[in-house]
């Protein structure tokens, strides 16, 4: 529920309204943005009664005009149809009364929300009529976090042995959005209960697409002052899903005449507004990126800038040149030494500008080369030399930097090639070429990366990538989502849960002096699966040692802080892989080398094999 | 191994050809057609060894010449390489060795066979070097039935505890056929063991594309006279595989050197020939068909032709409506009482002949309307009755069924109006529209049809489906099969393993007086999985009560000897579904209905939930 910048307050009424237009103003009056309301006047129809069926049902849609519809109503579709019932004639009734409200809510609320409740797992005949429409508006599905089951037995305390019977409500939603094909019409309005479920719980529900949370007025207690407050319990939770979403929309569940309706909707705005979102890359989320392919393309300036931007990543490398300078240099050879430096790809000029300052800080002399081959960054290149290093002993080498013979070796080469899985903008391949310019003494910096992987959930992202390949016509299921699901992607992910920590796939070391440099990899890695959920991909971090303990990581257990260069990679699967709680995930990766180009493969082979996804690199493949 | 018509007797030898041209003269003097046999000389190569590898380390491809090697040779890969080892030098030379040989088999081979031995499950990278090819040939899978560590055990009576331990053979094959995709270019070149696995596994393997089967010479053992003969349950086992392959090929396994080569041949040859193939309906296997329309389309001759072989269809529906005309008319009214009998759909008159010859055994008299829509058929129609049939009472009404206004109504109304499915060819709404020609104490042949499922395991039929979405260029893999795969096929499926019995889903029944007719369905049903397998489709059958106990039955269990008019009909799942033994699979079928058009959608809910397939109809529907 992300309609515009703000918060979204609801008012989720458990009574049925009578005068709408006098409610909304109560609501309003009481500081929420929107209702939930049910369209259906009377409950007549509910019952099985064949009888009656073209009566006029529901509330007439002129009474407010459709922008107010939307704006200002969610509707409420009735739960109390069984469409999935064995009994053919309430299951016919139950499918006629619910597809009418379904049309009804969609007619008003238009490019609105609709709201319905799940309330078990057997939805498959449900999920077949939502799915059949053609919705305009979002439907949010009512999952509770916890099985109601489970409360009414702590509050009876009958014993703790009927646990078993409890049912996870995630599988409910699991389930449903499954059999309706993953469709991004749905959200989930997640109603907090008084017990919070466990951490890995909460984790693998924001990994799914939640609309709303739904905060039951029980949940409030009053504080010393006698106002309705929420635990510290229940405040965390709903700023950890604030953090997820960029715009967080909450309801409170309550009736009319609840005397507090003002101090739930204050309290709640105050909560929300507590931690404004400083993520710098906020925005970013969740969108996919086709990785860059520098070597094959020339950057364009505003990829330099926002390279530049970061604020960790050219220091780090100030600080590696510094200590390698060190290391070269004696304290006695200071004034008598100059260290080669080479920068393989100088860009814009920022690792120059760490090189300068590396020297300046260490106090030792260096000779820099700056070699670079995109004509646009040379002639920034140019103009920083020329005025504002001018003193200083920098050379220009307007060339690829395997077509560079140089007067003399360096003593450090110093690049950036490195992408979001580490060697996938063909670092190795570029540093094996560039290190005949590089002393058989000399230093790499970076001297050593790995890529590591770790299996993921996200509908989102999997709905992302599937639209990819999405047909123009809007009525057809998407037809061809293969060759956009074997395809390597940069992401910021974030409604995604991390089924398992990272595990190392490969690693590369420079300079490499053996015979015969081997550059393609294979490897097989194992997870566990530590609560029943989907597998939709993997998601690709690395992390590289510039040099001894100098070390830049966007590996999410070891992230650098403040680093902002790299998002992590994304390698999908074609089909969500169902998991069980303490399923082992077995998934193979290759890093396949042709003359021309460089790709990824991957399959999984345990809990089921798959079959090999961007085989012979047909659909993603980097060009050198 | 289908080339040709006739069944092939192969020899595998074990141990390496020298002199090729003479071994091939020697091998089909012994009565062999084909032979395994390696390409690469020396096995100099296999050891871990960098050096020497651009040597020539193979046969020179001139020796014979193209057709030659394709039908004489069937080329064996060295299986000695470890192309999964964990160490990367094994590996990598290993992934060298076995591309350069199976480059060369392909080379040499062109459209001929290839043979790879599968030792084990851990063949992720194996798959995928063998998938990286662009094989013109077939690659046969050499893999036992039994887990050959399970015979050494039983040899050796190292106690039974072990049995844990053995592997499943058909898991090697699954995980491996899985990672390369199911490709057709794959199929299994099974050798049986002295144990002789249990029927459900056997079966399994049907279901499987065996290519070929593997007789070790030691299953031979000494008859009376001497001579090498298989045990009866080795020859059963034989016999049950040539019934679902067409053409059966069958590899000896043994030392050249072998006394009994010739003996061994001749034998398999005897044995082959012993149970010629008598099924009718041979050569329509596997053969995927659109069902037919009859409402929408007109039939042609040739499909009435097929119908009217039949040859036990129409003398049901003779012995059907001998029994009603029995029921209707006592013996004391047969020469007063004349009964209407209205055939709509006639056709080219099959059902006539069936009603005159009901009334002629019963001695009952009919007065007869013949309703047909179709100018050709009518045709056809109006000589019977001309020629054939001049002296009985018979009206030829050349309507649409439901356009036909009849200045009496029936006693009886027959017709065949049933397809693969019961009612997929729309019987219940033609039938519904025709009851007005009936009395209201009218009977209805048939009265009745049941429609079942069962879960099906079938790459044959996987691939076949997925082929009809190829693309033209054939070096992509196949990136749009949804299309096909959510569509009803018609199909004579015998490469297939039926993971459970069948279950009963849709019933309809004739005349139907209800006040509100509804041939919409909804039905969920069950299965248990008794053998880990892979689900890629359901199977649908019917059975109809003509009259009272007069039934037609194409349910594999009850299916009436002899008829012929119908093949099962197949309703695939877009992704093959890894079961595992124990498992439930649940499936959900809907018949919709809309004003122009009925379609079935069907989904998966166990073990895992699937999309629902053909929602809405859009890929699939019978249109009225």
């Amino acid at each position: 529920m992300q309609s515009g910048q703000k918060n979204t307050i609801c008012l989720y009424s458990q009574e049925s309204v009578n005068d709408l237009r006098a409610t909304i103003q109560q609501t309003k009056e009481n500081g929420y943005d929107m209702m939930v309301c049910s369209l259906v006047v009377s409950k007549v129809n509910n019952m099985i009664s064949l009888t009656n069926e073209e009566r006029n049902f529901s509330r007439s849609d002129i009474i407010l005009e459709s922008q107010e519809w939307s704006n200002n109503i969610i509707a409420k579709i009735n739960d109390e149809f069984d469409c999935d019932s064995e009994n053919d004639a309430i299951r016919l009734h139950s499918e006629k009364m619910l597809s009418r409200e379904i049309d009804f809510a969609d007619h008003v609320i238009t490019y609105g929300f609709s709201l319905l409740k799940l309330t078990g797992a057997q939805t498959t005949n449900l999920a077949r009529i939502v799915s059949s429409k053609q919705l305009k508006g979002q439907l949010l599905l009512e999952v509770p976090m916890v099985d109601p089951k489970s409360l009414v037995a702590t509050w009876c305390t009958t014993g703790p042995n009927d646990s078993a019977e409890y049912e996870d409500p995630w599988n409910w939603w699991n389930t449903f959005r499954s059999t309706a094909d993953f469709s991004s019409k749905l959200s989930i309005a997640l109603e907090l209960s008084s017990d919070i479920p466990s951490k890995i719980e909460i984790t693998r529900w924001q990994g799914e697409p939640v609309g709303c949370l739904i905060v039951p007025s029980q949940l409030f207690v009053r504080n010393n002052n006698n106002y309705p407050v929420l635990s510290r319990a229940h405040q965390n939770l709903i700023l950890s899903f604030k953090e997820i979403m960029s715009n967080i929309a909450v309801m409170v569940k309550c009736n009319m005449e609840d005397g507090s309706l003002r101090y739930y909707s204050d309290y709640l705005k105050n909560l929300l507004s507590r931690n404004p979102n400083t993520d710098p890359m906020y925005g970013f989320d969740d969108i996919l990126e086709t990785p860059l392919q520098p070597l094959y393309d020339n950057l364009d300036g505003y990829t330099y800038e926002v390279f530049e931007a970061d604020p960790i990543k050219y220091l780090y490398y100030q600080k590696a040149i510094e200590k390698a300078l060190i290391d070269l240099v004696k304290e006695d050879e200071i004034e008598t030494k100059t260290t080669v430096v080479m920068v393989v790809g100088a860009g814009r000029g920022p690792l120059l500008r760490s090189s300068l300052n590396a020297a300046a800080k260490s106090g030792r002399k260096i000779k820099l080369y700056a070699i670079e081959k995109n004509p646009h960054a040379i002639n920034s290149l140019q103009s920083l030399i020329d005025e504002l290093w001018s003193d200083k002993d920098i050379e220009l080498i307007a060339k690829d930097m395997r077509d560079f013979h140089p007067p003399e070796k360096a003593d450090i080469l110093v690049s950036e090639l490195l992408g979001s899985f580490g060697d996938n903008e063909l670092s190795p391949e570029c540093l094996d070429g560039a290190q005949k310019l590089l002393k058989p003494t000399g230093i790499s910096i970076p001297s050593k990366y790995t890529s590591y992987i770790n299996p993921v959930m996200s509908s989102r992202v999997y709905n992302l990538i599937r639209r990819c390949s999405e047909r123009s016509t809007p009525r057809e299921r998407i037809t061809t989502p293969q060759n956009h699901a074997e395809h390597m992607y940069v992401i910021y992910l974030k409604n995604a849960y991390h089924i398992a920590s990272p595990e190392a796939l490969f690693t590369f070391e420079h300079p490499n002096w053996s015979d015969r440099i081997d550059n393609s990899r294979f490897k097989t890695v194992s997870f566990e699966t530590e609560i029943d959920c989907v597998l939709t991909g993997f998601a690709g971090y690395f992390d590289t040692v510039l040099y001894k303990d100098i070390v830049l990581s966007i590996h999410p257990l070891s992230h650098s802080k403040g680093l902002a260069s790299w998002f992590p990679a994304f390698f999908p699967l074609m089909e969500p892989v169902q998991l069980r709680k303490g399923e082992k995930v077995t998934t193979s990766f290759w890093r396949c080398v042709a003359p021309n180009k460089v790709w990824y493969e991957w399959c999984l082979s345990k809990p089921i094999p798959s079959h090999i996804h961007n085989l012979k690199g047909i659909h993603y493949a980097i060009y050198l």
